[in-house]
């Protein structure tokens, strides 16, 4: 039956790339759970084959080595964030709602990695001071997103929901300082609070951009400056 | 000469510890610095102790542990901290003039830590899920800092310089927010400009404490609402 087996030959091929891929990707599910707890520098080949029941060479197969299996984690790290949070936000109509959407469930996405931690915000730390092409993909993602931010922020403006004065650089900062405080406040503080307290700070910071383009005829002529509210009063 | 003998005997038994504190204030200054560029788990005696030329049990005669070591570099961090921060800023009148204090010394600490990269921030993804003296340690450091920050805040709504209805909780929250985006952004992406963001997000969340408070007779109606300014101009 030379024609069955050169069919099941072919079949074979064609199936082996797929397999290759799967277990490729269930590498860098296990990984992922790995850099989460230990950190991206926590995570070696030697855990990781343990943990798959695989040899180190079975994973070196599909990684030629341990900075590409950590690359290998950033981007799936990334495919998540785009698919959870980015993807679904940008659906949203132009300006404030679409920007509420980006930090509704970039709050809820970091909600749901506080029990092992965040990859990022871990890996921040892990690599500030260690050059190389860990901390270029960190620094590359991070920026990315700051200007995925920046161009909601800014459309909000274009939009009028946001004061034309808004200061987008800095309230792309302030969001960062929130998310970074709802991390290390639940991580190690353990405090129940701190998704409420990060959606509360997002909350006063929309509406303090949002009170300050509320009265267009004020608001126009003093746009940049803060407390004019509270000045025009005395 | 058997006195002089005696009294140079009794002179270095007087200088022994005294000397035995010179050195271990030398091993905890070294310390901090590794404890700064590697992290208080990149930490070990033995690379203090190259760098002190010492020997390894010369350190551990000082420190019987590695973890002695860390809470020492810990505790030092917190009398720098208070005596750079803390101290002068308690002189300044209660209220708002002795919290704008705390927080100019704090960034201006937290700069000067940026080269090397703050221990408690490093520390804090270091050891939240690692538990232990120096996560209790860390934990009671960061507690208490955020104690005097909560006093200083409600003795400014006591002094009339905050509106009643402050959330001193939540502005503790995002003043530790910009400080962990100042060091993510100065460490990671190095921007020039995080002090000065940093300062810009404390001034504003100052002035909007304050400018809920400037006109009583309003504020005292609405103290815990945002945006009642913006609401009674429309």
């Amino acid at each position: 039956m030379p024609p069955i087996t050169s069919a099941l030959s072919n079949l074979a091929t064609a199936l082996r790339p797929r397999k290759g891929e799967m277990t490729r990707a269930a590498i860098v599910e296990a990984a992922m759970g790995i850099a989460a707890r230990d950190g991206l520098e926590g995570l070696t080949i030697g855990t990781l084959a343990d943990q798959m029941q695989m040899s180190k060479s079975g994973v070196f197969a599909h990684f030629g080595s341990r900075e590409d299996l950590q690359l290998a984690v950033l981007k799936q790290y990334v495919q998540r964030f785009v698919e959870d949070v980015l993807r679904p936000a940008v659906k949203k109509p132009r300006g404030l709602p679409r920007l509420e959407a980006l930090l509704d469930r970039w709050v809820a996405f970091l909600a749901r990695e506080i029990t092992l931690g965040c990859i990022m915000i871990a890996g921040a730390v892990e690599y500030d001071d260690r050059p190389g092409p860990q901390r270029d993909e960190m620094v590359s993602i991070i920026t990315g997103w700051k200007a995925e931010l920046l161009k909601a922020i800014r459309q909000s403006v274009q939009e009028g929901h946001f004061a034309r004065g808004t200061d987008a650089q800095q309230m792309v900062f302030e969001i960062y300082g929130l998310m970074l405080a709802m991390h290390q406040d639940a991580r190690l503080l353990r405090s129940a609070d701190s998704a409420k307290r990060a959606r509360a700070g997002l909350r006063r910071l929309i509406d303090d951009a949002r009170s300050r383009a509320a009265p267009a005829s004020v608001s126009m002529r003093r746009p940049a400056k803060r407390g004019a509210a509270s000045r025009s009063r005395k």
